[in-house]
């Protein structure tokens, strides 16, 4: 049994529901699965009841954080069309501005040019207010993190480029968009991006199977979508997992939430491609550690590592999963490699399939910084 | 009664309907009505039936123009979304390839962000292989032209940034994207638009009493977007009247088709407007002669001319228009300026509302060089 060490990775892009969603997950289920996932630092995105989109919500959430997360969390704040004015004291304290641009789960869309124009403007004139974006200051201030597909990538890409605002275009899941993403980094553009496991393992093929269990957004690709994504995955910087977790009686209902959890599943997968010979380790470290660290500006972890057992053969069930949906859509498929034990600041905090850590035990991140740690 | 002399205009955005519409206009009529408003040169799109997207439909055109035009006729070829590996030898002889990103009259249209990606970077190769995009060979391809609105313009200034192809955006309307055209020029886009009469002269407020007489695509712009065209005048490149007629009994139906006439009255409005002092004469030349030969590579008209008498009061008509449509949505409008008599080419060809011209004495312009004359 080969057993291997990996830096806690860095989950960019996740949901864990609080405040309001609180029947599917919370802040402490949430960061307990990441651990399980070997994940000891995760991004959690605004589109929450209420949406974190004004400082008093990032506050609340902060709070709800220190009490309750289990690992580091950084926070998104997300742009709306009501509260324009709100966005930017919020957003420049969070990790990033997160815009959706596309259709998702939850109220939070801004898709009117004037509106999108107004925000990157806004969010660069924060920047040179910071003396530029090259400055140590500005650095907190984070990339504009987008939901973007299809053609709204372009969109994004030239509003980045007009302003020289870093963009971070999430889970790109089509053939087109990563191509285009190609171009504008050859040619220039700030532009990283990032793509789901469920992105690179599933495809439309396995709707059949799935059914709602494979409705996310965005949707599955074809096969075609997917071999896109492995062909091109030089210019895919992050590997992160949209963890977006709903209860199976929602999934079962007549009109299911798009979304699938995936905070746990994400390293046994990329694993089981290593053994495949498609990925090497080298490459989950730079897209699951390395990338996220640099695009969001995240500290460094003292004394914190993952044990893997990179030759353990196992079938994901659903009932290994930590996260309170209890579900997930790899269940069934026999991976290769196992997360052991997880060591975060110095203390074991998951082995043997249990969490050690206590709710309030994790760290909030901000601008760069630990803002919060309630020990 | 003040006279003064102006260049032959050019209007660089017309439909002149034939083939497949000639109950609408025709290659006489159209040029006609041209004469008649001081313009000596235009420019015709392809969404004709069939539409002009392959090279056999191209010559076509051409030996129509060649009998019928009393005027320079430039082409535009159409990318479809089914004839992508047609367009290519069409468009290099055409005047600009035209590409219909957003929905207007006939079935031309392409908004896919793979084919879209796939136009601009084939354009570009081809102007590779003439050798680059300042050689004079390449200068004959002429820009890519389109019909873009909304977040369909930062779409394509991407794509034209990131293969450095020239764009032109016509019938630019709205205040989000005159404003981001002007973003893009001032970071070095190689980006010109276009602004038609209609925009400049009508609103939303006219609907009420024009009703389907005001409605063409773009629609009508609320009085805010019609302010922003005059507030950023120094970015538009060009006025070009998107001439679309259809006849009144079709606008009259239960199913009128947008697009309106506009060839034969865009100088007496931009005249009326320098009487105004909202423009300078000067204004006009840079738009409707300098600007268009600029950026289509247009040969120059040798003897021609329009004589104007800028202080004669008149009021716009129906039965004073020559379009085969005879109508226009600026009937009762009282005007300052008119013009008088038109030399194309040495020869009187308008002169006290009468075209003189006979049919087949203009020419077919192709890649910036005068290809046929009939005579």
């Amino acid at each position: 049994m080969a057993k291997i060490q990996l830096p806690g990775l860095i989950d960019a892009h996740v949901h864990l529901r609080e405040p309001g969603y609180t029947h599917k997950e919370d802040l402490f289920t949430g960061t307990s699965a990441a651990l399980a996932g070997g994940v000891t630092t995760v991004l959690d995105m605004p589109n929450t009841v209420p949406s974190t989109s004004t400082p008093e919500r990032l506050a609340e959430k902060v709070a709800l954080a220190v009490d309750k997360a289990v690992c580091d969390v950084g926070l998104f704040v997300g742009a709306t069309s009501s509260d324009l004015d709100a966005y930017l004291p919020a957003a420049q304290y969070a990790c990033a501005l997160k815009i959706y641009v596309n259709e998702t789960f939850g109220s939070l869309r801004v898709d009117d040019l004037s509106t999108m124009h107004r925000l990157f403007r806004t969010w660069a004139e924060r920047a040179d207010e910071l003396g530029g974006w090259r400055s140590e200051a500005a650095k907190g201030l984070g990339p504009i993190a987008v939901h973007a597909e299809d053609l709204m990538v372009p969109v994004c890409v030239l509003l980045s480029d007009l302003y020289d605002v870093p963009l971070h275009v999430v889970h790109v899941s089509r053939r087109s968009e990563i191509e285009l993403i190609r171009v504008a980094k050859e040619k220039g553009s700030r532009v990283t991006c990032e793509v789901t496991p469920h992105h690179l393992f599933l495809s439309t093929e396995d709707l059949p199977r799935l059914g709602a269990r494979g409705d996310m957004r965005p949707h599955l690709g074809t096969p075609d979508d997917v071999a896109a994504m492995w062909e091109n995955l030089d210019v895919v910087d992050i590997f992160a997992t949209d963890h977006a977790p709903h209860t199976l009686l929602e999934k079962a209902s007549e009109t299911p939430p798009p979304g699938v959890p995936g905070v746990q599943t994400m390293l046994p997968l990329l694993l089981t491609a290593v053994h495949a010979g498609r990925l090497t380790v080298e490459d989950i470290i730079t897209r699951c550690v390395d990338a996220p660290r640099r695009v969001y500006s995240l500290p460094a972890q003292a004394d914190t590592f993952v044990e893997v057992d990179v030759d353990a053969e196992w079938t994901v069930s659903d009932e290994a999963m930590l996260s309170r949906s209890q579900w997930t859509p790899f269940a069934g498929m026999s991976l290769r490699g196992r997360v052991e034990r997880v060591t975060y600041l110095g203390r074991i905090v998951y082995e043997e399939g249990q969490v050690l850590a206590k709710p309030g035990s994790g760290r909030v991140l901000f601008q760069g910084r630990v803002l919060f740690q309630s020990e």
